[in-house]
């Protein structure tokens, strides 16, 4: 039975966990919002299965929404989890301070409102991207460095996503930090992933994602 | 067997959200960094299990972090979930968007970083503060409603505290607002929790925690 993942088709976005998931796995699913009239019936789904927001999946009668339980949900299906409760929730544990970490990195670059425009918000931006360096990129990556060696999992995957996304957005600052074990995990994933990430599948970075880059904001 | 929480003894935060939880259930818990060198000993066990922040929950040998994945794992063990694979998923799925709420609730006093005042970042709170009380709290607000009705479970319990916190926080836009349902189901926790909610046990709004009220930011 096929996997449909309904997310907005231009952008990586919160998305791009899942997809990471379902390529690694060479499962058979169907990015809906690709497709002609995608976005029209990924909204018409999202109403009539009242979903707070995209990314979605249906796999039968399941339909999932939030990025990390999807991931919770796929994991054991794709062979990226293992079936044991215990060791499925400290994966899902992780996965939601990858969530937590999300919303940070967008919130340096939209820190007042979603609705606003980069520009409309740029000063404050300024301010709470030095600080989102100085003090949470640190943090979080310094804890995710020390699961870095876990068993590979859709943890795994997400973790390349987010290193793979910092050195989009921040390049400078990335050159200065060392995190040897995410590095390796990069790098692996990297190699793992080769077809689908040089394929039309793959969205490139763009400046409609969570991860943006904007020189002034990796000063 | 019982459960020992762990979170900061000043604040209600995401620690109340749990705590609501275990005394809906009459569980037997403590609340452990409310003891005497409980802070320290909090700061002990979250290096030694390798928990990002508090509240994390141990109950025997599971330990189990982030607010949401916690009344996963009680619910069914308080009553306050079902144990049909589905239906939990729907609930902790519903909770993640509580998750998301809350992040921009506390965000409307902390739009720059966690780590500065409010009045070091009180220009930008004006202008978050606003987008969120036009834009933001009816779309959560509005879906909630749309779950209140649901049979019984931790998700309720979470529901009457954001209505508790928007109405200690925001006062004069909750007068404007109506949420019939939400504020029947608040109404019914209330008399539900009339007990603890009296007691010492319950550690008054302040403004340290998520909900703050200050009344510029609620004009």
């Amino acid at each position: 039975m096929s996997y449909a993942l309904y997310y907005w088709p231009s952008i990586q976005g919160r998305g791009e966990f899942v997809r990471l998931a379902l390529e690694d796995a060479g499962a058979d699913y169907v990015d809906v919002a690709r497709r002609k009239n995608g976005v029209e019936l990924m909204l018409k789904k999202l109403k009539q299965h009242q979903v707070f927001a995209p990314p979605f999946l249906c796999h039968g009668k399941v339909v999932v929404a939030q990025t990390a339980l999807i991931l919770h949900y796929l994991g054991p299906h794709l062979g990226l989890a293992p079936r044991a409760e215990a060791a499925r929730l400290r994966l899902l544990q992780l996965q939601l301070t990858i969530t937590d970490f999300l919303v940070e990195v967008h919130d340096t670059h939209h820190p007042i409102a979603n609705s606003l425009y980069y520009e409309d918000q740029k000063e404050e931006s300024l301010r709470r991207a030095r600080l989102f360096r100085e003090q949470r990129m640190p943090k979080f990556l310094g804890y995710f460095e020390t699961h870095a060696t876990l068993p590979f999992s859709y943890v795994s995957l997400s973790l390349f996503q987010v290193m793979e996304g910092l050195q989009y957005a921040f390049p400078n600052t990335m050159k200065k930090m060392s995190y040897p074990k995410l590095t390796a995990l990069h790098g692996k994933v990297q190699d793992r992933l080769k077809n689908y990430l040089t394929s039309t599948r793959r969205i490139p970075f763009n400046q409609s994602g969570i991860f943006r880059h904007y020189p002034e904001l990796d000063a």
